[in-house]
């Protein structure tokens, strides 16, 4: 058995946006070379200043990594592949549709290819709001192909520990699967509520409470860069739509027929997966409780509420702010453990806070 | 024209759960005179116990707000007006279908009933779940029919006044029509999304992100409850579904035929529906604008970033934490009005927070 290659570098990104630039600061951090190229000049000149690397001139490099838009994707990783003796790797939101490209103009070098797929901040772009850090913590995926050769998925494993990314391997099929099933349907059913909210008529919405803005706050995203995600994961979609469609069928039916009993155990089964989702920092889902305190529309009492949980020592693991019209005050939600939460809300209504139990 | 009849009491709330609860108990803090009654001896002692009224016993009351689940509501309220000489409100989620059953078996007192339904904490449940506060700067629906006597009108928006809400007219058929496109349709769609994720293969919901957790939030309320919600509001919320389903079908006829455009389009209108949300405090929806910071998970933390954020004197609109698996640092969303974000951004990155601009 070969020993794994390792991480020296150079990195050569391909594509200073958020993602190319991001990784190029993460890689920089991690005490390795990077060569940067895009086709905006001023995107390069942006990154480079932003300490992201040095324009690329042509020197070899030991790891490509190209950060473009889908449907440029398949494209750039062949003619990196052809032009250079280096592993490629892409940082694409979908990974079949680029393989199937390189398998079908590069299929001599496919072995050098292996895709992945960082969770992280895809709703802002550009090198101006990149991070060494975006990838903390976050889960990447890696697309493992048959053909992939070992020491090449070795060296990228090793690019996503060095931005201090998860590394989670699975086929570019089962990636493109679970993202199908964890980002785009769920995009496209917060559009598809949103769009009814177009033409409501005059006042209804005023009746809308904090469930309809999170349901369609992703639906903001870009269509421009949507309309490819989608298109280029369009199987897999296409499946969850159908099964989507019988469900609606489903619900439809069961309203229809005034059957309670059947209504009751299909949005039971939206219960149980609300609960499949992972925890915090990717553990199992543990039982939260939240403690809801009214706080008046000022600066710093946020704070000052903050300050005093810090202070009672309970870990507050999520927070939402309530959107209230016509009074400045916000109704905000600490999600703690349910062990906590009685303590919390008692020693905070001890400091005259003023606590929704 | 006859003087608006004045708010004077007493009251009487029948059901001592949340809401007629914390109905009571904002009397009380308006200096009412509140009788409770209950068929839980349980219900009616905590919601004493803490302040919320006393039990009834006959006294003639000015006015009588039923609040108990949708399915006995019809029932409970014709009861009521047939028992007393008094206007009759509800606080419940639906308002057509409680008034035809007092159409049907109550008709000759249907003048006094004008109901209502307060947008609030519909997902805590129990006397002790009650705040004299929940209404506080919430839309409180005041559904008045054909039939209403104005008097009455007069006397259920003192109340929804008396209790901090903010009144908002409209007939019942028009309340229902409005919350199902604004929370009844977006409760099915999220349980549809998270019933997808019952059975996904194992390690693929280790890629969910923030998107499928907002989508699926609402998703993880009381079946008990949502059943009886959407069967009193089967026509309202079938007719959404149908559109629903024609809209599936559009994305499913663009995305199989690779109809970028058209697709695009289907996501444009999605972005369009989410700018038609009212914000906060009911204004016109502003220009906000995301602050990314990255954050150790240690209690005092969150605090920390709040207080030099209420130094900087930027004001916070909404806080989202983001889940990171593996790694103990969440990103925390700060959403500020789009003129204040960078100036946020730079101030706390003056004070050492890591941010992801």
């Amino acid at each position: 058995m070969t020993d794994a290659p390792s991480l020296r570098g150079p990195v050569l990104v391909v594509g200073a946006g958020l993602l190319g630039t991001s990784v190029a600061l993460a890689c920089r951090k991690a005490g390795l070379e990077v060569l940067l190229t895009d086709t905006s000049t001023e995107h390069l000149r942006t990154a480079s200043g932003l300490g992201a690397g040095r324009a690329y001139d042509g020197q070899p490099v030991q790891l490509v990594v190209v950060a473009v838009p889908p449907d440029h994707l398949g494209t750039l990783i062949a003619e990196q592949l052809r032009a250079m003796d280096a592993v490629v790797t892409d940082v694409g939101s979908i990974k079949s549709q680029p393989l199937a490209e390189v398998l079908a103009t590069a299929p001599a070098d496919v072995r050098r290819y292996v895709g992945s797929h960082p969770m992280a901040g895809s709703e802002r772009s550009g090198p101006l709001a990149a991070s060494a850090t975006l990838f903390e913590g976050r889960p990447w995926a890696i697309a493992v192909h048959e053909q992939a050769d070992a020491d090449a998925v070795g060296l990228v494993r090793e690019l996503v520990e060095a931005c201090g990314g998860v590394p989670l391997e699975l086929t570019p099929e089962e990636h493109d699967q679970a993202v199908a099933r964890t980002s785009h349907l769920p995009h496209l059913m917060a559009s598809i509520v949103a769009e009814r909210l177009v033409h409501a008529p005059d006042g209804h919405l005023a009746l809308s409470g904090q469930g309809v803005r999170d349901v369609t706050r992703i639906a903001a995203g870009d269509p421009r860069l949507w309309q490819q995600i989608i298109a280029a994961n369009s199987s897999a979609v296409l499946a969850l739509l159908d099964e989507v469609e019988a469900r609606v069928g489903a619900f439809r039916d069961a309203i229809a027929s005034g059957e309670r009993s059947a209504l009751g155990a299909l949005l039971a089964e939206g219960v149980t997966g609300t609960r499949a989702i992972p925890g915090k920092h990717g553990g199992p889902p543990r039982p939260m409780s939240s403690v809801f305190v009214a706080v008046p529309d000022h600066p710093g009492e946020l704070a000052r509420l903050f300050a005093d949980a810090g202070e009672i020592g309970v870990n507050i693991e999520d927070i939402r702010i309530d959107h209230d019209p016509g009074r400045p005050v916000g109704l905000v939600e600490l999600v703690v453990s349910v062990a906590r939460a009685e303590h919390l809300a008692d020693a905070l209504a001890e400091r005259k806070w003023d606590i929704h139990r």
